[in-house]
C-alpha cells in the first residue's frame, strides 16, 4: 500500500488538506497526517482544530511515498521557516518521491528554499512573481518530475485524483471515484 | 452577522462538513460547528477527529439561519436516527430557517423522518428510490423554498457558494471568492 504524509501546520487550509487526506483514503492509499508543531491538534486557517495522527518530529526519519503540502497563509510561512519540515521535504525529493505542494505552498516552502529546482510548478495568487526558481505555470495542476503542485483551494478535487492516480500507477480507479461522487474529473 | 449550526455526528463526510465551513467563514459567515454526541471530539467517516465548537445538547433551543446536514454513510444514518437532531431541524424547518442536507442527508434524515414535506431535493446515488415523500431532482444543487440539498461529494463547492449566496442575499460575494480560489460557480 502507497503512503501519504500530509503536513499539518498551525493555519493549513483545512479544505485542502481534509478534502485530499479523503480522496486518497477513499482510493485505499495510507495517509498520515503529521503535525508540525509540538501538539497532536492543530488549529486550521478558519478555526477548526483537527487531530493529528503522530507528530513530525516523532517519525521525521521515516519515509513516505508522497509528502503533501496544504496552503493557508499561516500555515505555509511555518511550513517555509521549519527546518526540521525542509529536511524532510528535501529528503523525500533526493529520493525521488512525489512532494505535492497546493495553493501558496510551491512559492512559499519550495521557492522560498530553493527546493523549485529550476521545475515547473503550479501556485496561487502572484507569489510567483517573488520566486527565481523553477517556471511558474498557469494551470490547475502542474507535474513536473516527481513534483505535481496544485493552483489553489478550489481545484483542490483535480489535485487530489492526480496525486492518487500517480502514486496508484493508474488512472482507472480516480476516474471511476471521481465519476461515484459527481466530479468532473479528468476536465 | 448570519450564522449556520453545522451537525457533526460520528462518521460524517469530513471533505462535505469542512468544506462549508471554511467556504461560509470566508464570507464572514458565523458556523457552529455542532457534535452530536456526547464529547465535543467527532470523527470522520475517513478516520479524522474533529474538535467541535459545542455539544448539540448544550445549545439545542437556540436558533441558527441555517442547519447543514453533512453525509457519510454512518454520519446521516446517525443523524437519522437521533431524536434530539430530528426536534433540532424540525423547529427550524417550521421557523423557515435553511434546512441544507448534502449527498446522503436529504434521503435519509429528511426523507426518512417525514421531514421533506413534497419538496423537490437533490441527494446521492440510489437513495432516493426509498423516499416517499419529496421528488428527486437530479441536479448539482436544488432549491425549493427553505431547503437547499446537495448532490454529493464532488459538487461541495457548488452547494457551499449557494448556501452563503442564500444567506447574504446576495450571490456577488460567493461569485468573486469564487473566481479568487479558481472554482467555476455558478456553472
Amino acid at each position: 500500500m502507497k503512503k501519504v504524509a500530509v503536513l499539518l501546520a498551525p493555519g493549513f487550509e483545512e479544505g485542502e488538506a481534509i478534502i485530499i487526506i479523503d480522496i486518497l483514503r477513499r482510493l485505499n492509499i495510507q495517509v498520515d497526517m503529521l503535525s508540525c508543531n509540538d501538539a497532536l491538534a492543530v488549529t486550521s486557517y478558519h478555526a477548526i482544530m483537527v487531530t493529528a495522527d503522530a507528530l513530525l518530529r516523532d517519525v521525521a526519519s521515516q519515509t513516505w511515498d508522497a509528502v503533501v503540502l496544504p496552503g493557508g497563509p499561516q500555515g505555509s510561512q511555518f511550513l517555509s521557516r521549519d527546518e526540521q519540515v525542509l529536511d524532510f521535504v528535501r529528503r523525500h525529493d533526493e529520493q525521488g518521491k512525489l512532494i505535492c505542494p497546493i495553493c501558496s505552498a510551491a512559492a512559499r516552502v519550495l521557492g522560498g528554499n530553493a527546493l523549485l529546482k529550476g521545475r515547473r510548478y503550479a501556485c496561487s495568487g502572484d507569489l510567483w512573481q517573488n520566486v527565481g526558481d523553477g517556471t511558474w505555470v498557469d494551470a490547475p495542476v502542474v507535474e513536473d518530475g516527481n513534483l505535481i503542485s496544485g493552483k489553489g483551494f478550489g481545484l483542490v478535487f483535480d489535485f487530489a485524483f492526480t496525486v492518487a492516480a500517480r502514486l496508484l500507477g493508474d488512472e482507472a480507479p480516480a476516474r471511476e471515484h471521481a465519476e461515484h461522487i459527481y466530479y468532473p474529473w479528468p476536465r
